[in-house]
């Protein structure tokens, strides 16, 4: 992430809001489980809360404390290894597959880490002169967006560890979603040309949506809305799972090996199909957005609907004018919901409800440059066989999302809030 | 474990007063763990603690109350099947390797549970008269040592699980043993013949210690003491992991599969061994029998001594007339001691301390009949690839150790208390 | 194998004929073979032909002309470790289970060393005085031995590979076996008492044969023939593989690891079950002998049978007084036969036909002593987790079987000629 | 693959001559091959010398000779699912893990094969009137296309087996490439600007390469020529596979769980480095451009190099006016050779010595269209987490290569004749 220095003309105590903001809404994610919940991990993509309660903190002891404060002493040197999420530079990591294993430190002792590791930043903080800008305040406004990730990382692990448990237990009740029968999908249309892509200096941006460049990308279309779980049920009664020709070679491979027939969470009983939810096991919503698949799964709807999916830059130039409304973690929905009834003549759902994927593979722009040190590992050493997923979730946070921002997944992975939209060339 | 109507004089007052007992001391085994502790599976031989404490009561639900009580309504419909270790005659079972996943029901929660069965256990006994000693005591006394069994399983398994933490916490602080110095290994000699082994009818026994029966034994000796972890230390410095003429092949590929070189738990520092222990990370004590080895490793030092692992035939043979003393569980040392100082005239460390490996493969007595119904289960049909180990350990409640007690392992496993004694032909 | 010098009366001449008589017949046994046949390693157990030539052919190199030959030069250095099996005292072993990877030396290479090889031993024994009788005499005789295992295992697995393709290829046209309708099983009744049990001194046999010792066995009944596809379809029809009561519970997880649900090479058609041999695919024999079982589907059948499987030591002194006749590799059937009709008055199909299994897990007798040196390796080490097989198949050279003859397999394998007869306590 | 109707003017005769040439070629190949090198598969990547020969075999009578011959009957119908490699619309195929398990049909009844099915497409052909160009003449010069990439893959395939075999037996004796010192590594600019991609209408290309359509491509810098053995031990050298910074987070994974450290078939002893050359194991040539690498070593060499890879675009537009020449197979080298000496003005080696790894995955041009019918499978299938490889190599016969022909491989693949060179934006 590049913060310019224009930008930190709201430090420090603008920061320091963020900070403390950030810390607490991670803590408030918390509320509903108990120390058990917080300890499990489902699989090695998964990581239990309250390692993602102590990695977070560790992030800010690692990368702003130890290097401002002289003679800094640790709060603990063994979480320099236990906590290390995957920075080579830093040193050591306890293995991430085994994240599960460690009882301790306790929820309890966790928390007392990050009371004591936020008191000391905002302690840094306060120090700072109104005038003084240092280059260590992007640190903590990266640390602020990274706190945010994990937030939304520890709305689809623990999802993922209670969808596991036959009792299907509730994270909490959840918001309703507005009922409402979206109209049929429509196609929005764009212009052929050389476009600028990409986060122009200044202002909060990861590494990767820059360096702003151009691209030559040829006219297309692209639907105004997400596809529905009835349009997908549609397609997995039309065999859909069992057609070859309509996969890539490695999704057929896939569904084969892992037995997959439906996305990821859905569960079919005698009374029809239902979708465990954070707020437990419920009815297929015919209308919602389609959730928790793979990029195979998508890339196969699409062919069968005649359509593809839209690559990252037509994505963003579609973007581009639209305001950034929509479900996020906020409406407290913590599910996908339907689009708004009536006539579109803009796309709908572009930002939150689930993240969208691309057929863009995940790779550096044009004249990408890390950042520099250990913090260059954030997101470019990932550059290679992920594909790009754009516009956030409902387990996005507001603040977090931009039109530039880059998600990015393994083709097979499906436990976090991905659907998808069509696209097509212009007729 | 087959109870003859003469035991159950003392029922069923005597019953509830060991089953009150035996539950009692299942909780207080769980004082010193956090809920965390409690959750984690570090292996798919190891069960959380609180899967524990959820099995042994589903086993008194499942065989006493369901079959006693008419129109029994369960306490929870899906704990059958999420409690259910091997019972294939039960019904379905959770998978094994994936306790470890459920967070729910909580700890807490499972301690209602236990509350809630105990009570109505308890209620069950009160009904009975004096005089009525139903079948079913039997299947309670049975649970009583099911529920012993676990009592010790959850030592072992919560200590795997905290040496899995570079942390390296202790479970508690233990009693000291004595610091001795014990006499060199002597024999003792037995005379060959015909002679009986096995439980007689009447008194406590699992199924597998019947029928009693003649086996003709050669005249042997056997080591009279444990070996200690000095003398495992001289086969290690003396190349014993290197020499593939002292193993077996099947172990010769398991220590170089997985880079076996000590005993499990050992870890090497610039200061010297330490073994890790439930009191935590402690210099190794070399006058302490050898722990958690598996059959192979204590099979090549046997070779490497010029000797060989008794069978357990001669393992009884020699306990014949010795009384149950040892370190059992309730010593609170919860390690293997050292052997007494001084001159020896019987074999010590027999019982507790840790459990013995034998030459003997785990198969059916003569004549073995598997009790009736589910709880045929119990132990018959593990009686293939795995060995007999007897004598009890350091884990072990002392009211549980017989000598005609068979436990059983496979010859990879050492996460158990085991070690071993040596034997040889009389020379 | 131990052979006493006064058995060595023969030497040299005699060996020198066995030695020749059996390289031969190796040999013939690969007449029908392509070279692409002799190069394919179908699974880690199997071993291509070319490799069971060489192999063999290593066999006389390193153990016989390298240490009696001063200043040896080995045919090809590099064969020492390409073609040594498990010997980890002669030195580096080409992995097992890259045997198939070897297309150098082809077989015509491999045939000159053969012929190479043996033009050396000839050599060797020709130089033998009548009155010298060496050690090393011994070494060959162990080495005819060893070739004769060799020839059984080159049908065995070629058997496997052949089955592995979907042709269904002959290895070659078979004997027919009689067409016959043996009587029902019988049974036939043994006192109980202090028997002698292994090879006495003197005459050829293993180091695993020996030494005879005395075992105190109980009354029991041994059937009087091997159980029959048609009996073993009638365990299959009530639902043999379905009901886990039946089953040890190794059995239980390894019929549903790999689906079994019939003997492996049994193959079910519109028109019936049919059986893959080396002759190739033809309808099920219903009175010939059930044949490549594991242990646990023959452990399985007994108790649904209301039997069990006999120990070796039942079986041993149940052929105690037998003359060694049956279907061998010289009947040129290949396959077990049924056995013959009419009353019995003595067990039948006791050497020949399929290796038995017995429920005696694989250990060393009292006071077992392997071979001095490198060859101590053949048989002690792989005392761990197998079962002992008795009595030969219709693919071991009838020279080759002996009452006191104990074969070993782990209990899941099946691609031996493996079967069974039942066992139960005296009535 | 689409071929215009315009080429088909030299129809049929000449595709006969194609045709013909192509599967001599084919053959030739196999002359120093034994039957039992043809029968191995190394691992699953690697198919059996045989199997190639009866699969290009199996695309002439599957996609020619079946639709073009009324009641056509086939050779042999079990071939149809036997040597189908991926075609899942065309019915089963056999596993590809287990091509190397078939040792039938041999490889002299496979030649029949060939033989018989080439007579019938030459008969096919021959019927065919000058001015009669039907479609399927197309699938012809596809199926020659397929053909030559087969070529490439026996060469690739059999190099794999020969090196697993610990006596490195050579294909056969090489050419000897010319033994110079090139000019260092310079640079060729290039002018940013919307340039056009890929292959135009008319003209053999597969559909991969098509349509042509504008990208626009900033200015940079390319190589001129490939990087040398020297100057990637250079890399090793500097602890290159030792330092996390250099490497994509998969490629760290990868060469620590398969413990890389220096290209594949490159083997240390004790007097240097050596490489395993189709021609055997020689010493490592410092000037040959380094070779059977995957995409994460090229891109760590490239990072530490501080340039980077091209894309496939800027390569493609590097080449346009190159004229193809370079050392394929009919140079008989069989293996990488050093660039020429003396200054250069162009790019060296564009063409030939290895397939040079772009940054570029592998996705479908904008507007892609597959072929209709199971050919479609040929190449869009793939199209996910691959990296495209451009320009041929020493085993690419001359006339299959075209600037615009895309290969893809997965990164972690180097068994194929993979190298590349460096990249970099203007300065």
């Amino acid at each position: 992430m590049v913060i310019s220095t224009r930008d930190l003309a709201l430090a420090g105590a603008d920061v320091a809001r963020d900070f403390a903001a950030a810390r607490a809404a991670t803590l408030a994610l918390c509320d509903p489980l108990s120390p058990e919940d917080c300890a499990i991990q489902s699989m090695p993509d998964v990581s239990p809360t309250r390692w993602h309660l102590a990695h977070t903190t560790w992030f800010f002891e690692t990368f702003v404390l130890e290097p401002q404060i002289a003679d800094y002493v640790p709060f603990k040197p063994a979480y320099r290894t236990l906590f290390n999420s995957y920075y080579e530079t830093v040193g050591e990591q306890h293995p991430r597959a085994q994240r599960g294993l460690l009882s301790r430190p306790t929820l309890a002792e966790v928390l007392v880490y990050r009371a004591v590791i936020d008191q000391r930043v905002l302690e840094l903080l306060r120090r700072l002169a109104p005038t003084d800008r240092p280059a260590w305040l992007r640190v903590v406004q990266l640390g602020v967006q990274h706190e945010q990730q994990h937030q939304e990382l520890i709305l689809t692990d623990i999802k993922h560890v209670l969808a596991c448990n036959p009792l299907y237990p509730a994270y909490r009740q959840a918001a309703a979603a507005p009922a409402v029968a979206p109209a049929p999908q429509g196609w929005l249309a764009f212009e052929p040309g050389v476009r600028w892509i990409g986060r122009e200096a200044g202002g909060i941006a990861f590494d990767n949506e820059r360096p702003r460049h151009r691209v030559y990308v040829d006219s297309f279309e692209l639907a105004d809305r997400l596809v529905t779980n009835a349009e997908y049920l549609a397609f997995i009664d039309d065999n859909g799972y069992g057609r070859s020709d309509l996969w890539l070679a490695d999704g057929w491979a896939k569904i084969h090996a892992d037995g997959w027939a439906a996305p990821l969470y859905w569960v079919h009983r005698e009374d029809g199909w239902h979708e465990f939810t954070l707020a437990g096991l419920r009815p297929l919503e015919p209308n919602a957005p389609v959730c928790h698949l793979s990029y195979y799964e998508a890339d196969a709807f699409a062919r069968w609907a005649g359509a593809r999916l839209p690559t990252e830059q037509e994505w963003e130039i579609a973007v581009e004018d639209e305001s950034i409304e929509g479900n996020f973690v906020e409406s407290e929905r913590l599910h996908p919901s339907p689009a708004p009834a009536g006539p579109r003549e803009n796309a709908a759902q572009l930002f939150g409800d689930v993240w969208e994927w691309t057929s863009s593979a995940y790779a550096p722009y044009p004249g990408f440059r890390p950042l520099a040190g250990s913090l260059g590992e954030y997101n470019g050493k990932f550059m290679c066989s992920q594909y790009v997923l754009r516009g956030g979730s409902c387990a996005t946070p507001r603040s977090h999302v931009r039109p530039t921002y880059r998600n990015f997944f393994y083709p097979h992975q499906r436990w976090q809030f991905s659907g998808f939209r069509l696209a097509r060339a212009r007729g």
